[in-house]
């Protein structure tokens, strides 16, 4: 999830900028194992593609555990439900979508929009009973998103800004994956540019310089550029950037990589001489069972068009598939982390990179610490 | 499990029937979890069918997690071992048939059709161990029963009469597979027959009226009839009617299906004014683990032979697609039950239908609640 | 494992011998689950085959649960560390061999042959963090031991005898595979020669006659001899003789099997009227996972070299066919009885034979009963 870096660089984080982050560093370390800290329902969270779900048809999906029906009606917009029929507890994705309504596929029971139940074909209008709950529920940019916490506050809750993937300037792939880790361990994956080390027989060998930071109440920033130290530059980097670039001095350091985890989203655009990001990234995940040990990867990676049109068309496979390799590779990383927590018990991390300390404090802060979401 | 329906009906339960079933339903109403609840094991269940087991053979066999093994000696007839050598626990299953005993196939401890060790190779007749438990055994119509329960009762249990089966007025399919639910899903999923409407992809559209029940202490009945709403009467159902039936007033409401627990066995019959019934089935499942989350059913489905001889057979397997077709949605449907019971750790059901409340009353009332099976 | 058996004999353990038995067997019988006893580490392990190793590359392999990255170098000797890197504890095994180091994949932590830190890409020289715990390692006839107890007692514990091996008269098969059981059934089985029933599909049938056997703090000992009864000599067996053997009374009982556990390892010798033994097994069995119910075997089965050069080479892949054979039903069965533990939930063994209960005292009173090993 790191690509487009640049030529020759240092590497060892200096004392100057140590005592800057130490200023900003929060005084309150959490002492809770930072991998069972729940994510905060209170935001809005996307739980599918838009293309996964038709017209007249419904899907089930996870939130933490929480399964949930996703209905698009013919006409009207897409809602959600609890994905089990208050009957018998049956997935009512399972079920057929008639009008406005969803029937269970068992004895056909029916629930509206708002998760009444509004029909059982065998009892009179006057018995009905109970039905399910329903999510506040939105779609955007080919993603739906609900918001799995108390619904009271779902109008008040800024929805996020989805990077640049509405403006036709760029072009945007749309990935993501489940993956079998504790959602932390994605943020700090990507936060960390040092593990360009990994990456290396993708990109060749890039030393990154970090140059600062931002430590705010639901956000931490890490900045950096970078430099080639071996190594061609690989394709796929060459379409980030529209142009081939070598190892020569000119063009170390010259790209800025930014990287924000803004509770619970994270971004990360590359800038060259203060232009508008060559590569904006829009990223999250969102846990899937109860335990939230496992996520789903929403990802929308935006490209800017080079004048010449034409051109990143024709490069998008070769893009996709440098994506791809960089993304298995963080992926087994990732995963090898959480098995290592799962055998051992808990966190033995040793952190040693205080942006990345800052990061684990602003996850804990924000996620829930108790062994349930309550939502 | 639910082939042969006829022609346009009604639908929702009539005040009427309604107080008539909250007078036969029993006040003391179970509190305890119905899937925590075990199969009463001082009954006569299949374990086997006869085909399985071939002369001087054994097979190992499961009744809610105890292990047995079977055993049809060159001559005489089948007996029950639990399925561990005395010695070191492997299953006796393994071993080798010799006259009228079971060899170990490790070190060849031998045991006899009463579960007495006869003999060690490499040990003096005067100081052989203690052997293995026995359970009581019966052969019947292609079935092979073992009566897991206090064996002194067993003699005493009256043998289950297996439908139509010895009949030969009717053909039988012998039918069954492990689905990954407890009992109790089936007992409901069968005698409710409001989930026609999960078959109507089968079926076409099928309203089912009540017609009443009975709540007896160990047996709980529900009688219905059907009309065809829309849909053509699918070739399954001919082969079980030995004729065409369409969607005309004619035929609605004149077939009664009625289907009856009298624990732990369950049977279905359709008969049309009066007549012996045209299907009549026999199905009991059997728990396979000790938590008894798995069965295994065994079923006897007996079809009426109609008078042109040779019909039913060369329409048999049309019959046996579409009764698998409907066995597969129902297998899909009760293991959903059983997977949202796992997820929210226990009974969640709102359950609307006073026969089945009635039924699920008989089965805590029949069953074990005691957090193990004593057997 | 237990190929290389002779004709004719007489069976069941005659009185004198088990007097001998009970005079030597201690009286001290262990109450504790065998299965729940972990193996001392406090021994030479033997965890991987060099030839999985291969130079300038780093391995993973397990004992008893703990991760171990084997690290070969372009020059000098195999070294054995945590395979945890101290940052985020990501396998090492997954990192790169750069000289005498071991480079972590995810952000180039670097370790040395002492487990210290020796490199952060990123970070001061002065500032190293801890490194990861380090095991004694030695290499020998192409297998990688390691000492995965204190590190104090490596030096004064005797490396094992591995066979006849290292003799040139000697041609040696060396196997092996992960086992599903504890080790101890491995040890059980060996030697049982009562369990030669087990493989009378592979040899015929055999009579073992106890010879009788040894019981000292760190040792048990059961010498056998055998008559065949019935069947003729399998061509494996004839490998391991040099010749072919009918099942006259000539043969009957010539050959002395010596079985051997000298804690932890074991040893199986076939000698003829006092000759050097024609065959000589080296085993060991080591835990893989923390519980210590899965093993891997490292086995060293050494054959000698008949006087006619070149018969041992043409006839070696029907032994290792037939080898294979015998391997198969015996990991069979211990996973069989593996299950039955499980299932059952403990021990219900039955033992009757002396001097696998001397057998199961030496493994108890050896192995460490708390419930962790202290390593």
């Amino acid at each position: 999830m790191t690509e487009s870096l640049a030529p020759e660089a240092i590497g060892s984080i200096d004392p100057t900028e140590h005592s800057i982050i130490e200023r900003l560093s929060t005084p309150q370390r959490t002492k809770a194992d930072l991998r069972r800290i729940k994510c905060d329902p209170n935001y809005w969270y996307p739980v599918a593609w838009s293309r996964e779900l038709k017209k007249g048809k419904t899907i089930g999906t996870r939130y933490a555990g929480h399964p949930i029906a996703l209905v698009r009606p013919q006409e009207g917009s897409v809602f959600a439900l609890e994905d089990r029929c208050a009957h018998r507890q049956v997935p009512l994705s399972k079920g057929r979508v008639e009008g406005e309504a969803v029937q269970c596929c068992y004895h056909g029971w029916a629930y509206g929009r708002s998760g009444r139940c509004i029909d059982v074909p065998y009892l009179g209008k006057g018995k009905l009973p109970n039905g399910v709950r329903t999510y506040p529920c939105r779609e955007a940019e080919g993603l739906i998103f609900i918001f799995p916490g108390d619904p009271e506050l779902a109008d008040k809750t800024p929805f996020p800004k989805l990077g640049s993937v509405a403006d036709p300037a760029y072009k945007t792939r749309r990935f993501g994956e489940r993956v079998k880790c504790h959602y932390s361990f994605m943020h700090e994956n990507l936060m960390d540019m040092n593990h360009q080390f990994m990456h290396s027989k993708q990109m060749g060998k890039m030393k990154p310089r970090y140059l600062g930071g931002e430590n705010l109440p639901k956000m931490v920033e890490a900045r950096y550029s970078f430099a080639r130290t071996d190594g061609k530059q690989p394709w796929g980097e060459t379409v980030v950037f529209g142009q081939r670039r070598d190892t020569s001095e000119k063009y170390a350091h010259r790209d800025v990589m930014t990287i924000r985890t803004e509770y619970p989203y994270q971004t990360l655009k590359i800038s060259t001489d203060g232009q508008p990001p060559v590569m904006d990234l829009w990223i999250v995940y969102v846990p899937q069972d109860e335990e939230e040990l496992t996520c789903r990867v929403f990802g929308l990676l935006s490209i800017r068009r080079p004048k010449l049109r034409g051109v990143l068309e024709a490069a998008w496979p070769l893009f996709v598939a440098f994506t791809n390799r960089i993304f298995a590779e963080d992926r087994e990383i990732v995963e090898l982390e959480q098995q290592a927590w799962n055998e051992l018990g808990g966190d033995h991390n040793q952190e040693v990179f205080p942006v990345i300390n800052m990061l684990r404090d602003l996850l804990a802060r924000c996620g829930i610490q108790s062994p349930e979401v309550k939502s």
